[in-house]
């Protein structure tokens, strides 16, 4: 139960956590976040002077206040980022940053004059994390008659959270070690205790592919027949596999090529960033093209079945049983959480199914939540290793992926975190009984908020309803529960951990 | 992927798995076990001839068809066991032969005369294997009118199982090295080839203890007001942990005495019954006193908890809240599964708190199924020490348990135990749902059988109601989910191993 070997670490935060110049290269971090995010509220705030929407005013007084809170802080901390964080600092960082961006973020929502959000701080807060961590749970009633100012910027918070994630899982992850994340340590991540050194280049590359394939995707909304504005909100949306739509009824608001573009990039958009720049450069990654074929083939499996199943049991045509097969299973499973039916009518089968699919997530390094492709892969691995072990007790069993040995702290840290989002799972979803939602509700509540997918199930919150009638108090768990699943748990859970504030 | 030093055992069996030889000690031994069946059996055929009731025959046909098999196995398979068994007849022999008693277990049920069983095989078989896993879910409906040879058997086959997963668990478990149980290894076990050597001498106390605490707990109960009969069952079924009743309405039959001795009888259940022979020889243990203070203490926490909660609330007095609070919560604990009153009515939190008390499980060694006491333990360790890394990457750090170095080896399989555990309860789920169970039905019968409690939650299968009208494949799905977590997962899953049986 001793630390060894970490003096170094120690002895450079020996003035304790909270003294000012250990957290000054943090604040001074989240502070240029800030800025940035001050800057986004112009967009919306744009919109809705184009519209004669009056909220323009909430907009521009929240990116004021942002700018004015961000500069100051920028301010008040600066110093030399050149130097890298420690590995303590990074982990205060990542949530930190991510609470700081919600709260702001709510600001025009709890300013605005739309009746649903303004002057209600749980809803404005609520909405802003589930659109920074890309869940896509609303409390939006009526969408469709929405403002074009909190539309846009709930989809701009999506977009902006889900490059967001995809930095995180390539610079900050890898580097803390988080849930398995150690293997996909690269020449942009190293666990020294200078975490994020040469991030800006491959941080660049992958911006510009995720900003094409916006544009791309958003034309060929547009094109599909939705409004320039419509294709605009569902093309951040998408790619960042966050959920958001100008409908109640989603993405069923929309014609099949709508519907069928939507199936294409959110698939892409649960896809490792860097694979795509690894493509222009023409370099192999057998790592990230092992998780990427398994995520394809399960997603084929599993709606190649769904629509076989609907099509026989005549519930559609074959068309539209492919259709929606395809979409609802791509939607859940890379938790981006547009809807185009509700498919809890599709009886008992489909509800059980779509909740398994709820935990399951895109590839690592994509902007999907959920436990993850590779994780999966990896835990596969152990139960075969573990099953051979219990049938060879003096044998020894390599466990490999992607043609590699796969290190022991890697398998340690995938268990820990499966078992860990079980328990997590589970303690959400007794808090929300608690709170007096009933069964389904709660389960799929929490699993929906953890793996930041966006609808849960049965009537309140399913496909078909929103979160607008829940608690403020479950409100709070869910928005919790979303950073967590967001952050990998870890990132989060370990600051509740009173050795890491003894230093 | 490549097994190595396991060649003595290979070679053992280069035979092959399925030539008689290997499996002769396996099937001569579930022989033996059948023979005892069918003396069992004559027990309750002197119930009903006692009774007038004509079921006397079944019975005393089932003993002779069992026994007839059985003689024929032992007679076809004669062998010296002296030898032990290897490791894989030993994986053989636990499902084979729990699968075995089962069957012949609901024979007499299914050539019975008693409607909801006669020539019903699915209801059969379910019944005999709920008993045998001491689970305690019953198909019948109206036990206060059944005849008092199938209240016996019942109850006779919850005993039988309850002392049989001892055994196992100190025998058998800990030189598979299934779950984490090598922690236990003892005097008593030795994961060399040779399993069970010893075993009979601890064995013998270990019944001793048994069968006196069972008798002490049916002297109590019918001093506290139960009929000769009834305080024979429930004794039977209350160390056993198992929970089969007399009564439609469980122990809401019987008055606040009754109530108290339950819950002191199945906490008993729920303790290493090897402690009881090291107390009783003034033997220290601080490995399994460490699982009981746990235990004891998490009991006691919860009971006071929901007694304040219900006291509190103005639903019951202090004496009835305190009663009621306790003997559910150790009745779920224990995974006894008698209920006194319907706990789904005090609302959704008691809902949400049950359905999480469901996994939670007693101590290993007991008779309680469930993930036990134990690996949450472990996996506290786990989860503190995989923090620490996290600060402290360069750190080195033991997990201690009981005052020991806990062994890698039994950190990884509890943490696999955990994860696999979850697994197996969604898959049940996701099966019972594609069988047309709503969700709630689906995920607390799913948990029930795997950790082996009873009742499961809502209006169907919940305290108040029962199995019978599930749908046939539903009851297959949950009797071999039974069997799954009765032995603990991996002793099944591995059969299903295709390298098992390759040698």
């Amino acid at each position: 139960m001793k630390a060894t070997a970490s003096q170094s670490l120690h002895e450079r935060l020996s003035l304790g956590p909270w003294s000012p110049p250990h957290l000054r290269p943090v604040l001074h971090i989240v502070g240029r976040m800030l800025l940035a995010l001050a800057t986004a509220m112009l967009l919306p705030a744009i919109a809705d002077l184009a519209a004669d929407n009056p909220d323009w005013r909430a907009f521009l007084l929240g990116s004021g206040v942002t700018f004015a809170c961000a500069a100051a802080l920028t301010y008040l901390t600066r110093c030399k980022l050149s130097g890298g964080l420690t590995l303590r600092q990074a982990f205060v960082l990542t949530p930190l940053a991510w609470t700081a961006i919600a709260l702001f973020g709510a600001l025009p929502l709890y300013i605005s004059d739309y009746a649903q959000l303004r002057d209600n701080f749980t809803n404005a807060f609520f909405e802003s994390m589930s659109g920074l961590t890309t869940t896509g749970s609303t409390v939006i009633v009526g969408l469709d008659a929405a403002p074009p100012g909190i539309l846009l910027w709930r989809a701009l918070l999506q977009w902006l959270g889900g490059i967001g994630i995809v930095g995180v899982a390539i610079a900050i992850l890898p580097a803390l070690g988080v849930g398995g994340m150690q293997l996909f340590r690269t020449e942009s991540s190293d666990r020294s205790e200078k975490v994020m050194p040469r991030v800006r280049e491959i941080a660049t590359a992958i911006g510009l592919v995720y900003l094409g394939l916006t544009v791309m995707c958003g034309v060929l909304y547009w094109l599909a027949g939705m409004t320039p504005f419509e294709a605009l909100v569902h093309g951040l949306t998408t790619l960042s596999t966050g959920g958001f739509s100008t409908s109640d009824s989603s993405m069923g608001n929309f014609g099949p090529a709508a519907q069928w573009v939507g199936t294409v990039f959110m698939l892409a958009g649960g896809i490792p960033f860097v694979l795509y720049v690894r493509i222009v450069r023409r370099e192999r990654d057998i790592l990230r093209n092992t998780q990427v074929q398994a995520y394809l083939g399960f997603l084929l499996a599993m709606s190649l079945g769904l629509a076989a199943w609907l099509a026989l049991s005549g519930r559609y045509g074959v068309e539209e049983a492919l259709r929606l097969a395809a979409f609802n299973v791509v939607s859940v499973v890379t938790t981006t959480g547009f809807a185009t039916t509700d498919y809890s009518l599709w009886g008992n089968a489909a509800i059980g199914i779509f909740f398994g699919l709820t935990f399951v997530g895109g590839c690592t390094g994509s902007t999907s939540g959920g436990i993850k492709i590779f994780r999966f892969e990896v835990m596969v691995t152990v139960l075969r290793s573990y099953l051979r072990q219990l049938i060879y007790p003096k044998g020894v069993f390599r466990r490999m992926y992607a043609g590699r040995l796969l290190p022991e702290d890697v398998v340690a840290s995938v268990v820990v975190f499966f078992a860990f989002f079980f328990a997590c799972y589970s303690a959400v979803t007794i808090l929300l009984m608690a709170l007096d939602l009933d069964f389904l509700t709660s389960a799929s509540a929490a699993v929906t908020a953890l793996a930041n997918v966006g609808p849960g199930l049965g009537p309140t919150i399913g496909p078909a309803g929103n979160f607008a009638t829940i608690p403020d108090a479950a409100k709070w768990v869910l928005a919790f529960g979303m950073l967590l699943g967001r952050l990998e748990l870890f990132t989060v859970l370990v600051l509740f951990f009173p050795q890491f504030w003894r230093g």
